[in-house]
Order: structure tokens, then sequence, then C-alpha cells
């Protein structure tokens, strides 16, 4: 939030600025804002990504391994992929390494870059590679291609009435799994093929956030179940919360770093492929705007969004 | 040059052992450690390149204005694209924001990104936004294709015979050019088209080792007319010869960031085509190794690369 008389700050604030100004090719499919960007036009044009992860705030390199770091640098782009559900093609690669890493450190970190995009058929094709004394910083690029006959799945098809679903269970992601996230490409294809979902997501900043991101871009609310939320707390969420009491169904709405989906299907949606797919379900779209969860008594809250924000 | 006992370090070092275990499209045309990476299959496969820029490496934020800065961050990436004679699409862009800028240097920055990339019709079409407290990074990612009917110019193609030129004076690039390289798209697009190169590089760590990339991919030596290259010469590599007291010739040879290209030309190269495109003849491929001089008498003399290197 601005205070009156001093600038407006911080990562949206920038974002929407920057979004004013930036050429996209919208025609083509994607608007700006979405988990990926179109690169090339057509309905069968390419898709890009890119994020950046940097040491003290993404990773801590005093802790996690230079193989994890790497892995987790691929992952949270392919990630991307799986929130359009696009097919991932391939992934380039640079870095700045800070000066005091080993020849290992920097091989192992390529080879956990590597290893996640191998795993997922995007091989790592190229890069640039460069040090400096300040930390490291890691920014990996991964284009996708929509599969045959389908579009790309974005942010704002959301309607009132539609279903809300995880990929899995969510929370307390810091206890080690935000160092391991899976990209959930092949759920997101099959849902894609066997579900029409009309908006996906994923959960990198935690669900209430990235779930606010759909109904802003859809123009209207959610509703999270309580009971079905209580279905979906990751056993990493209830650890969490015994240690630091916040209840486990707040780390379950708020922490990031799950890259679990969020997806959004009509309400006719066959409900034996969900089961089959692992989906769990979460709440539903309503008209108007905001984000609530509701007791199965009907009584409604409403959430808070929060969770980090960049350039405050 | 590493040192017995101690552990082999340097950029190139680290990138050999990356290239031994990249993976690559190398079967669809263009081999690892070229100026830009096959990203999609095919002989219309797309390529892409990615540039990290960072403050008090490549560039100094106390001196130089953002603006300028997002250009070069671009035209890095553009400069690429003209080395492999390929027309880019699109550019994605991802920033670690030093928490010091302000929302004006921000916005500054990236509207030298948007800028440099419009005029060469590659619109920035999304990225990615950060922070901390390290000084700024900014990771440019550019996606181009090969024009109908032509193949990306590789480094590896160069012939015992060949004809060397250059798109334009080198040298002293120090004194300002560095910080506003123009691609040379238009040129290697017209190269490409009409006189059927057989290699080419931008010159970003000096003519002697960029040249000297392409005869170690190609096999072959080279060597420099000493007349040739004394009319190549930028006014300011004269400028700052005589500041510093080195050979305005040496300024030539070694000094980076020029972003002219290098260009191969089989031995019949139409000269009326090369006059009318301002390349500037420099000297030949020849058959062995290594890069000399040659004075008109024919007597020859090595040239020991020099240039930046990372990770040292």
């Amino acid at each position: 939030m601005s205070t009156p008389g001093q600038p407006e700050r911080g990562e949206r604030a920038l974002i929407r600025r920057l979004a004013e100004t930036l050429a996209n090719l919208a025609s083509a499919g994607v608007p700006f804002g979405d988990d990926m960007a179109q690169m090339s036009p057509g309905d069968n044009g390419l898709l890009g990504t890119t994020d950046m992860l940097m040491d003290g705030v993404d990773f801590d390199s005093r802790k996690h391994a230079w193989f994890d770091i790497g892995r987790k640098s691929m992952a949270v782009n392919l990630s991307d992929c799986a929130a359009m559900a696009v097919r991932p093609l391939s992934a380039l690669g640079a870095v700045a390494l800070n000066n005091r890493l080993s020849m290992d450190d920097a091989l192992e970190l390529h080879r956990g870059i590597r290893a996640c995009g191998d795993e997922f058929d995007c091989p790592l094709v190229g890069g640039d590679t460069n040090s400096w004394d300040a930390p490291t910083a890691i920014a990996i690029t991964v284009i996708a291609c929509p599969e045959p006959g389908l579009r790309p799945v974005r942010r704002d098809g959301a309607k009132p009435g539609d279903l809300i679903y995880l990929t899995g269970p969510v929370g307390g992601s810091i206890l080690g799994r935000h160092l391991r996230p899976v990209p959930r490409i092949k759920t997101a294809l099959a849902v894609s093929r066997e579900l029409s979902p009309r908006a996906m997501i994923d959960i990198s900043d935690g669900v209430a956030v990235d779930l606010g991101h759909i109904i802003e871009a859809s123009s209207c609310a959610a509703e999270i179940d309580e009971a079905s939320l209580a279905l979906a707390i990751h056993a990493d969420a209830q650890t969490l919360a015994d240690q630091d009491g916040t209840p486990a169904r707040d780390h379950a709405l708020h922490d990031g770093e799950d890259f679990e989906l969020v997806i959004v299907l009509p309400p006719d949606a066959d409900q034996a492929v969900c089961q089959r797919l692992g989906l769990l379900p979460l709440g539903r779209i309503l008209s108007g705007s905001g984000l609530m969860r509701v007791t199965h008594e009907g009584r409604r809250t409403p959430i808070e969004p929060r969770g980090w924000e960049h350039f405050r």
C-alpha cells in the first residue's frame, strides 16, 4: 500500500507500471502477466518463461546443496509450463557465480539444472557464464509449445460456478519441499486434455495469493471450503504448526513455493477423471470479488492475502 | 593457464567442462558454444541466446544511465542474433534490482531494454522482477528464427583461402561506444543473403579473441594484414592510444565490446557487394593454427589473445 507523499514501491507496483508500457503479443493468445509470455505469434506460437533465483533470497548456499539449487532453478520454470499446460522444449541458463565458488560447486549447480531439465524432456542447450564478488544469481529461461489442438491455459478464464482444485496437499514447504519442487507437467497436460480447464496457476506465493491472481484476472470471487482445505493440508504444514503455533490451515493457505497447481474446472467436470488424476477439491468461483473461506454451515470469512513481494 | 597442482579455473575451463555434459540439439544445426543455441529441432528451428550483465562488471551504475544500461543489456543479445544472421522474434528479461534503486531508475532500465528491442523488431514480452541488497543483475533472453531458405551462420565453417572482413572500424569502445552498441542485424542478414558467408561472430571480447574462436572452431589459422588493420582502426582507438601510450593497432585487435562482426567469406566473394555493405577487409584464413599479423612484405608475427575471462 502506498502512503500519500511517498513514491509507490513494491514489485506489484513496478510490474503494473511495466505492463502499461510492455509490448505484448496478446492478440496471439496470452495476455501480459500470466505464467508465461507469448514469444512467437499464432495459436501454435511458442511460450517462454524466465526466473531469476538469488543466493540469500530464493536459496541459501550455506545450507543448500548446489545440485538442489540448480534443480530448483530449472524446476520453477518448468512449473510455469505446468501452470499453462504447455510442453517444455528447451532451456537456456545465465549465471553470475560468486567468485568463491569452487569449480566443483559450479559443476554441481550445472548438473542440478541439467538433471531437472532432462527429467522433463527440457534439455539445457546453452547459456552465459559469469562471475563476480556478489552472491550467485541464476536465471533460467524455458521455451515451450502448446500441445497439438490445445491452447495454453490462462489465468483469466474462471467463471462463477466453476470448481477449484489442487494437484496435491500444500503448506510447510519450507521444511524441505521448496528445494525439490516437482513441476506438475504431466498432470497439467492430462487436465488440459481431459477436463477443459478454465484457468490454472502454479503456487509460488501461496494458495491465497495465487488463487487471488486467478480471480483478479478473471474478475470474480472465490470461496474455499474449510472442510476441503482441511483435507488438503500437507503433513509438513502440520509439523510446522506444531513448531510455530500458527494453525496448519494458515500454512496451507499462505506458505509459498509449493509448486502444486490451482486448477479451475467447469461445474460439470468429470469427477471420476478428477479422482484418477489425484485432484483435491478446494472450493468454487463466485461472482463479485475477493477470496473467502466458508464453513459447512455457510459462514464466510475473508482471507487476507499475505506473501513475499520483491522491491519493497 | 592452470598451474600444476592447482585446480583448473576460469570461464573457458568451466565452459569446456560444461560442454562435455551439456545436452545439445547439434544434429539440428548449431553446435554447442556458438553465439546462439538451437532451441527447437529442424532446419527452421528457433535459436536462443541469453546474456547476464552485472553492475560493477559489465556496467557501472554510478557512471552510466539506467536507460543506457537497459539498452546495452538487450543489444548484446541482438548482437548474437546478428552474429548468426538470424532474425530476432521476441525477448524475456529477468532482473535482480538492487534495493536502493528508485522506481524511476527501474523504469528507465526497462525503457532502455524495450527501446532497443523495439528498434530491432524484438519486443520484450515478459520477464521476472526481483530485488536484493547485492548489485543489480540483468539477464535478457532473445529467441530468433532463420530467414526463409537461409541457415544460421556458424563459427566453424571457415576454410583456408577464405577472406576475413569487419562490419566497421574497431577499438577504443570503452570511450563510450561499448554502452551504445549497434547490433549489425541488417548487415548480417544482407551478407547472409548475398555473400554466402562461411563463418561469423560478433566482437565482444576483441577481434583477436573472437576471430580466434572462429579459427579454433574451424580448425584453421588466420592472418591479419597490417595495412588492412590500419584502415579498420576506430578513431576512438587512436584517441585512447594518445592517452595511454598503447598502440592504436593493439586497441583495435584487443579491445572488447565493439559488437561489430567478423565475417569470413569465400575467396570469390563479390567485392562490389562487400563495398556496398560497407565491409572492411581484414585478412585471410590459412591452414594450420594460430592467429598472426602480416606485413605487406609477408613478415608474420603471432598475435597473443588477450581478453576478459570470468570465473578466474
